[in-house]
C-alpha cells in the first residue's frame, strides 16, 4: 500500500515576524509527533530556484517590471513543486515551507499593486488546484517588524521598500486569513517569543488532531 | 502629434535556417526604406532577459520541469516587452526580433509536448493582445538544418535534442504559417542564400507597401 499523502504546511509573515526561529520550532513539533518533515523555502527551494531567487532579491535588476517579477516567482514555484514539494507529499512526507503563494498576493499584489486576478491566473496555471493544508500567519505591526529586522543584516531589495508597502503587504495577509479561516491561522507575533510559541503549539496540536482523526 | 506606432516584425526558424544572416539582410532593407529599427532577440533582449537566457540555454539546469522552462521564457518576454519592444513601438520605431512567441509554441509545445492551451494562457497573460505585425518563417528540412548548424559551434541545451524533437518543432511552425497566412510568411530556407534573400525581399516589399498605403 502506498503511504497516505503528506501534509503541506506554509508559514507567512512580514519582515521581522520571527519566521526563522518559529519555523525551527514547528519543525521540532512535527518531528516529535513522528512525521518525516521536508523543510524548504520560497523563493528558492531548488538549485534553479535559488538562482531565480538571486535574480529577484539581488540588487542587479532593480527596475524589473512587475509582470516579470511575478513570472519569475512562479517559475521558481513550478520547479519547487515538481522537484521537491509534490514528490515529498506523494511519498507521505510532510512539507514545511517558508512562504508560498500567499506571499505573492501580499508582496506583488498588495505591495506592488499587481492585479490580484492576474496573480490568481498564474496560481491556477502553476498549482492546478494544489493549496497548503495549513498556513500559519505570523502577524505583527509593520513598525515593530521593521525595527526587529533592522537589527539584523543589510536590507535586500524587498526590505528596502517603504513602510507603506509593508502596510499593504500586511493588510493582504490579514484579508486572506479572514477569508480562509479553515486554512490560515493567524498568530500575534508581536508578543514575546515564549507566548508566540505557545500560540503556535496550540495551532499545531489542533491540526495534528484533525489529521489523526482522518487517518 | 505623436509618431505613428512602429511595426513589430519577428523571424522564426529551426536550427541552421540562416536566421542571423537573413536578419541582418532584413535590417538593411528596413533601414534603406527609411525606418528606424530596433534589433533584438529572444530569449534575452534585456540584461535580466540575458541572465534568464543563460538559465535556459546553459547546461547547469538540464532537468528543469517543462512548466518552469515556459514560465522563465515568458518572464524574459515580459521584461523584453516592457523595457524594449513596447517603448520602441510607441516611439514610432520598428522592432525586428529574432524569435518570439511562435517559438514557444514550436519548441515548448511541439518539441517538449507542453499543452498548447497552457502556452496560450501565458501568451494572453503576458502580451494582452499584442502580436507581431509580420512574422517571417525560415523553413527547411530538419536534416539540412542540423547539418548546417553542426558546422558551427558546440550545441547548446536545445540543440542537443534529438531529430524527432526538431521535426515536431518544424511541424508546429508550418501549422502556424498555414493557420495565419496574413501574419506569417514562409520562406524556403533550403535554397541558396541569394534565392532566400530574393524571397525575403519580396515579402518585405509587399509588407512595406501595405503599411505605406495605411499611413
Amino acid at each position: 500500500m502506498s503511504p497516505s499523502r503528506g501534509k503541506f504546511i506554509t508559514v507567512e509573515g512580514g519582515e521581522g515576524a520571527g519566521k526563522s526561529s518559529n519555523l525551527a520550532f514547528m519543525r521540532d513539533l512535527l518531528e516529535q509527533s513522528g512525521r518525516q518533515v521536508v523543510f524548504t523555502r520560497e523563493p528558492g527551494g531548488t538549485a534553479l530556484g535559488e538562482d531565480i531567487r538571486e535574480l529577484l532579491l539581488g540588487h542587479k535588476h532593480t527596475g524589473m517590471a512587475g509582470d516579470t517579477e511575478l513570472l519569475l516567482i512562479f517559475a521558481a514555484r513550478a520547479e519547487h513543486l515538481a522537484r521537491i514539494i509534490l514528490p515529498a507529499l506523494n511519498d507521505g512526507k510532510w512539507v514545511l515551507c517558508d512562504r508560498f503563494t500567499d506571499a505573492s498576493y501580499a508582496y506583488q499584489g498588495g505591495g506592488r499593486g499587481i492585479d490580484m486576478g492576474r496573480i490568481q491566473a498564474l496560481e491556477s496555471w502553476v498549482q492546478q488546484g494544489l493549496r497548503p493544508d495549513l498556513t500559519l500567519l505570523l502577524d505583527l505591526p509593520v513598525e515593530t517588524g521593521l525595527e526587529r529586522a533592522g537589527q539584523r543584516s543589510e536590507p535586500d531589495r524587498f526590505e528596502s521598500e517603504q513602510q507603506a508597502f509593508f502596510e499593504r503587504v500586511r493588510q493582504v495577509y490579514i484579508d486572506i486569513a479572514e477569508r480562509e479561516p479553515e486554512r490560515v491561522s493567524m498568530v500575534d507575533a508581536s508578543r514575546p517569543l515564549p507566548e508566540v510559541q505557545q500560540q503556535i503549539r496550540g495551532v499545531m496540536e489542533r491540526f495534528l488532531d484533525r489529521v489523526q482523526n482522518h487517518e
